[in-house]
């Protein structure tokens, strides 16, 4: 089986170490591991299959010797970088919001719309917002029976979703607090301990944050339907990983709880774990360092005539990130683009 | 200024404790205030305007002496002594879920249906859930401009809402988890530091909770509108006070977000705070210990034709609870009544 030098830029970041992670314990077929940073974090080093590998500094010729490339270090390394990969005919996946909406770009969740990486054809592959991966692996299979019409979420979303310094706040913040010390926010616009935060990227003239279009659009986007009307309110909560997201789903033909639950029961990518009566829905804590997104709290909407309300919670990280990127280059392999 | 005999049922707990405190700070006509509790609380003391009171045991005698009795101590305590207060011609302002849907009793949030009292000439007097008392002051206005037709909500509830129990899981479990210790859940059916739990009340057939139907059913009843139609889904967060909604309205008749702004900072019992581009908007660690429903985020919702989506937080100790029976009770002196 070929192997595929693969480069992770944005090695020492959270969502690149759990990239470095997915890799190994997937056996992707890795022939030489290439973990790139900033010129701050070069030198310290990582480990993949038990090796120690010296994290390098990412620069033009960083990607001579390279076939895959993940990027996960901000939107403005992406923006310069993965183009230069991208021309020496690197296969780029950019976990950033940099390239997702333009329109030679495709924007891909390996179990709803694989196809898009062939009808592309492009060098850069974009990986979608990570509260959008784990909401459109549950809508694709609804759609696909019942055809949406509507779709209403409100996000929960841990502080893992801002990185290691989003993790360090609430740490810290909730240790301040327990001694009877006061905080003050660095990472988050406000306390993120024992509080909620109903921002999340930056706010447009409309009233909407970039995280809620983010969704809106890339939704549509991966779901190739413009006509699926969608809005979102996103929120950070203090959790450490694993976002949650309640979404209220209004379909074109009736679809009941059962047959939602069936349906999903069988989708990729999917587990459901709905059993209320015996206190089985998903939670963030029990979902962490796992690869599906989970869904529970399946019922019929008795607000509208076809009406679904569900509970969707996925490990950011992972599906959300990482694990999405990795699926996304084993695909490359197993439809003989790469 | 005539002074009432006053009766707190419930006195040692969280809500009790706030309505003492909420009494004093809106110098409430109170002759001589009666502390009730269980036999295993009697004989403690409570503080209300300086001076310590003996806590009694409620009996069926507690009320002989009573002119207004506020219950806040479960709803099968309400069950068996909320009728024999009212048959006593004591004016019994219930917070527990016992009365709530019964026909013959006024449910009341006097910012939205004040006249009610009149209406129903009752001695029981239910004081709503916690989630929909902050919510209706926040609908009515719209609903009278411009007509609501279907609301969607996703709550985020803090602890506090579960009573100290819930409190002192919180703090116990944050404090045992940032010490390396495993934790297991009493109160909560899961781990709360750092989760969440979709689950609060209990699980019906239909797959919505209690606490989600009451938000349906007590909205529509203090609205005075079964027309409106509601959907839920309650969760419980690590947040010790304060109950946070993501609130979507769908209107018959187009109403813009500023519209919205506008009728709300007229509001009674409502303060709007949004303006996001200054980082202007509530959250429960600002809000706890206030009277208002603090709204935000408000927007237009891209996704329909006349829908508007915001973001309500008020402290669920006050308009959720205490504030709110109090003010039950200051509208029956104000409409004479009592």
């Amino acid at each position: 089986m070929k192997k595929y030098n693969v480069a992770i830029v944005g090695a020492t970041g959270v969502v690149g170490t759990e990239m470095i992670k997915v890799l190994e314990e997937r056996k992707f077929p890795v022939a030489q591991l290439f973990p790139l940073a900033s010129a701050r974090s070069a030198g310290t080093k990582i480990e993949y299959n038990g090796e120690k590998i010296m994290v390098k500094e990412l620069t033009e010729s960083s990607f001579d010797n390279i076939e895959i490339a993940l990027f996960s270090a901000g939107a403005s390394v992406s923006a310069m970088f993965a183009p230069i990969a991208a021309a020496k005919g690197v296969k780029v996946i950019d976990n950033t919001s940099h390239f997702r909406m333009e329109k030679d770009i495709p924007l891909v969740v390996p179990e709803v719309n694989a196809h898009a990486l062939k009808t592309y054809n492009s060098n850069i592959i974009a990986n979608p917002n990570c509260s959008t991966a784990q909401l459109v692996v549950v809508l694709k299979p609804i759609h696909d029976k019942a055809k949406i019409k509507r779709v209403v979420i409100s996000t929960y979303q841990a502080v893992a979703g801002a990185g290691k310094a989003g993790i360090d706040e609430l740490a810290a913040q909730t240790a301040a607090l327990l001694n009877g010390k006061s905080v003050t926010p660095k990472k988050f616009t406000k306390q993120i301990a024992f509080n909620l935060i109903p921002h999340i990227d930056v706010f447009f003239e409309d009233g909407y944050t970039k995280e809620e279009k983010k969704m809106i659009l890339e939704t549509q986007k991966i779901m190739e339907d413009e006509t699926i009307a969608v809005t979102a309110t996103t929120v950070r909560v203090p959790v450490f990983v694993g976002h949650s997201e309640s979404v209220n789903i209004e379909t074109i033909t009736k679809i009941t709880a059962q047959e939602v639950r069936d349906l999903l029961s069988k989708a990729p990518g999917v587990e459901v774990v709905d059993d209320p009566q015996n206190n089985k829905y998903p939670t963030p804590i029990e979902v962490a360092g796992k690869d599906p997104a989970y869904v529970g709290r399946i019922r019929e909407d008795c607000s509208c005539q076809n009406g679904i309300d569900l509970w969707v919670v996925s490990d950011n990280l992972r599906k959300g990130a990482a694990l999405n990127a990795v699926q996304i280059a084993e695909e490359l392999i197993k439809q003989k683009i790469i």
